[in-house]
Formats: structure tokens, sequence, C-alpha cells
């Protein structure tokens, strides 16, 4: 790794009126992105372990990496530029002579962390984006606590969190999609 | 190949009530299977060689084959079992001491028919699928010769496809969600 970085876990996953939320943090620190819904909704599958008649996009790459002798490292979020995270999906390849390389692949966050989820592999994020972020552990705890179906969040920038700070104690009428009993914020 | 089978292309990809609905055919017959949204729409920017500021899940498969000395060879639909397709995805590796293989990954069609678009591999269908789904050219045709905007197709089972047969001479009100200017029917 070529930028200091800090070990993180998915803290909690959950439905927000255009995707998914992702809570990524450790003791220190939580904060949060903003997903595509169907990548969400692989995420919490690899987190609840659900079994699935027929391989999904995730399940047929891990399946390609398997039958080509690759495995997931680890993966890095790794950059933050105009409210967009970038992360790099750091491959370890081993080939018929046992050869051994390290593959380094730019990937939308969302796909490393459903990867990693899926493999067990860790998730670390660089330390300058590490220093950006906005801690929201509070909002999450108070998330956790309350378990209640009608707090609402709405997607915002990663630099502006504000917004879920202050949407965390509001009840939401339409069109801000509350989370539901149908969509659960999913605790890890 | 161990069976054998009839060359395809992706005639069209629509917007239905529940995700996509994919045409995949020849000159001699035409038959439609239903996807995930997600997939759909992955397929329908392959299509269009849509550019994206970053890479989506297919994107990222596409990147990993490369990193890893593989392609796709060929997507196969092989199989229907209780109205649920079953697709290979076959690859081409070449290690490091230039031995070739090939390697055939179980996978679902909406994944391989958006690889293959992308890669521009040729798609299959075993002649016992083939002999087996309906023929909807004229559906298909009419569809494409009405251009209308209020056609509606709802999911059926691929081994019924009189539904949408019927359903192509029904302008459908709400919950049959229409084929509409923002999620229009797009031919190759």
């Amino acid at each position: 790794m070529s930028k200091p970085v800090v070990e993180v876990q998915v803290r909690a996953v959950g439905a927000v009126s255009e995707g998914c939320a992702v809570f990524l943090g450790n003791e220190d620190k939580v904060f949060v992105m903003f997903i595509d819904q169907s990548v969400g909704a692989a995420i919490t599958m690899f987190m609840q372990g659900t079994q699935k008649e027929r391989p999904l996009t995730h399940d047929l790459l891990a399946h390609v990496l398997r039958a080509l002798g690759a495995k997931i490292d680890r993966v890095v979020v790794n950059d933050l530029k105009d409210g967009t995270y970038f992360a790099r999906l750091v491959l370890n390849a081993e080939n018929e002579t046992q050869q051994k390389k390290i593959i380094e692949i730019d990937a939308r966050p969302s796909d490393c962390i459903a990867m990693a989820t899926q493999q067990l592999a860790p998730i670390f994020v660089s330390l300058d984006v590490w220093d950006e972020v906005e801690d929201i552990t509070e909002v999450l705890r108070k998330l956790h606590a309350s378990g209640r179906s009608s707090t609402s969040l709405r997607r915002s920038k990663p630099t502006s969190l504000s917004t879920i700070m202050s949407l965390n104690h509001f009840v939401g009428p339409p069109p801000l999609t509350a989370f539901s009993r149908n969509s659960p914020l999913l605790y890890h």
C-alpha cells in the first residue's frame, strides 16, 4: 500500500430514497456513502449470508476470480473527489507456475465493499480520505438505539453530512423515503 | 460445445413493470426473457456505447478478466427449467506460459448477455432451449412498427408468451407499466 490506511468494517446498510446508505467505520469514526440499490442489496445479502438460487453479478465475479486462480487481497477506498469516492480492488493472483502477483483494479467502492463482504477480505480507507469524512458515529448510534422505522435519510454529498445529522430527528413524509420494515437498517 | 447451438443477437431491450425484457433471436425466431432492471440497464448502456464516469459492476468484471489474461469466448443459454433460463460464460484464458484453456462458468443469462454485448462476443442458445421457446418475431415487429409508448408488457413465464402476444394490442393502465419515452424499447 502506497498510502497510509485505516481498516474499517461495514457497520450498517440501509435503504434510502434513491439507493442505499452504507456506513463504514471503526471504533473511532463512522462515515456514510450512498450507493446503487442493486449493489446495496448485494452487500446486504452477503452480510446476511442469504442463499441464492442463481449467482448474482458479484457471485459471478467471485466465480471468475476463483476459476482464474485469483482472490481478493483487500480493497482500499483511496480517494474522494467532488463528492465521489474512488476505490481499488486488490487481487492476489497465482498462475500455474506458482508465480504470485498483486493486481490493483480501479472500481467503485460499492462493488469493492460487496466483494470484500462476500470474500471476507479487509476494507481499508486511505488516511487522507479518512481525515476528510465527517464522523457520524452518533447518528448511527441513535438510529441503532431507536430502531425506528420512520427515520429518514436522503442523499447528500459525503462532505455535507450535516443533512443526515439533522434528518435523524425528523419523521419524514414522502418524498423522504424512510427506513421501513421492508428496508431495514442492517447492523453488523 | 457439447450441445448443438443456434447463434442469436440481442434484438431489443425494453423496460417492463418489474425489470427489463430482452428479446433474443435471429431471422428465424425471436424469444424474450425477463431480467433485473440493473442488468437490463447495463445491457442497454453497452448497446448504446454509453460513456460512464465510473466502471459499473460489469465493467469491473471486464477489467478483472483483462487483468487476469482472460477474455470471453462466447456465452451459451444452455437450459430452461421451470421458467428459469440458465447460461454459461465461456472464457478463454491464457497464462504467462502461453498455455490456453477454456473455462466454463455457470451464470445468469442476463449477466452473460451483458458481458457478451460489452465484449462483442457471440451469444448462442442450445438447440433444445431454442426449440422450446415461443417465437414472438411478430410481436417485436409490431412493437417496432408502432413505436408506441403505451404498449404494455408484464412479466410472464417464458413458456407462456401468449400473455405478451395479447398485451401487444392492449393500451394498459397502471399497474401495467408501459414502454415510455423514459424507458424506450431499444432496437439493435
